[in-house]
């Protein structure tokens, strides 16, 4: 059976989120792995309060998850500097679970080049050790990464690397390169353990 | 033996992180918890890579998760209308462990009133369905909640609610009162748990 891989991202809130996973669907496929939804689940919320109907949909998509093999997170900026945190939220669920995380962002950029902007240009030193705060005093991880350590460092401690590519910025949220990118690598490490039972991918 | 909260927040990047985590540790004291600050574990970090350092307090930031038994995250908007997202990423990985999560927030408001002001003071409507939409056309979350549905949706799973603050805009990552409660709110159900061992609070 297909590995089942959770398509974690900002994109739910896209105009037409169905067509933007089904192409994640399809890309899953060729790979050998079905690609998962968190829209997939059929709540039954007519007639609920507004707030019982988040209730429904977190405790949908956690479940989810737990029936998934593994993640790929689109970590492309989301109003801020850094990714949504719906999906670090559960980016943070999938690895608690052991199951591998992996993620991309449509932004080529690190944190700290994206922070200098939103300070407008330039970020203050804080006193004496060097360090870099925004204009709230808060310090700004300085580590040459992404995104928050925590984000990207889940990625790395499942064995992957985060795909970054420069998308077009009307492709922010929609071009599918990184991800593809990512299937690719959840394809090979799943080689790589097991050599004799190839993805359909090495197959064809 | 005490219970350990994991506390998760943004403080870690205030200029003085240990007085704000040695006062959070103070108030689970006096309700017979431990708490645990992410900053505790000594790093040799001397040397190396900066990213290596990053991947270093990553893996020590979740090793440290997993000792805990329960989670408070400050889910105060950080550098953008939610929560920091290292803190969201916390919040998933306990919840997926299955240990209870609360939550508190400074500001009080909605997740789409900080929208509509990030949106310079009105949402657009969607076509038709009279959902709202931010500037890039990406949905805006509406189900009367303080951030997003999962994050806010975890704690909830938990049994517990979030508890929101208006802090003065000074004190917006200082300020405890929701802390206190939320560590008041761990207190209680534990109590109710376990009415023959009640915790320290309940026995002064």
């Amino acid at each position: 059976m297909s590995q089942r891989i959770y398509l974690a991202g900002p994109e739910v809130f896209l105009r037409d989120p169905e067509s933007i996973f089904e192409a994640k669907r399809a890309i899953c496929r060729r790979y050998g792995f079905k690609g998962v939804s968190p829209l997939e689940t059929h709540l039954e919320s007519d007639g609920r309060p507004r707030s019982e109907v988040g209730w429904m949909i977190s405790r949908a998509n956690e479940q989810c998850m737990r029936s998934c093999d593994l993640l790929i997170a689109n970590l492309t900026p989301f109003r801020s500097p850094s990714a949504d945190p719906g999906t670090a939220f559960e980016l943070g669920f999938m690895r608690a679970l052991g199951r591998p995380v992996l993620g991309y962002t449509n932004v080529d950029s690190t944190l700290v080049a994206r922070m200098t902007t939103y300070c407008g240009g330039k970020l203050p030193r804080r006193g004496g050790n060097g360090e870099l705060e925004d204009l709230d005093g808060l310090l700004v991880e300085n580590f040459g990464l992404v995104d928050n350590l925590m984000l990207q460092g889940a990625v790395v401690s499942s064995g992957f690397h985060l795909e970054v590519v420069a998308a077009a910025p009307d492709k922010r949220f929609t071009d599918l390169l990184g991800f593809q990118r990512c299937v690719q690598q959840a394809a090979d490490a799943l080689q790589r353990e097991d050599p004799a039972h190839p993805q359909e991918a090495f197959s064809t």
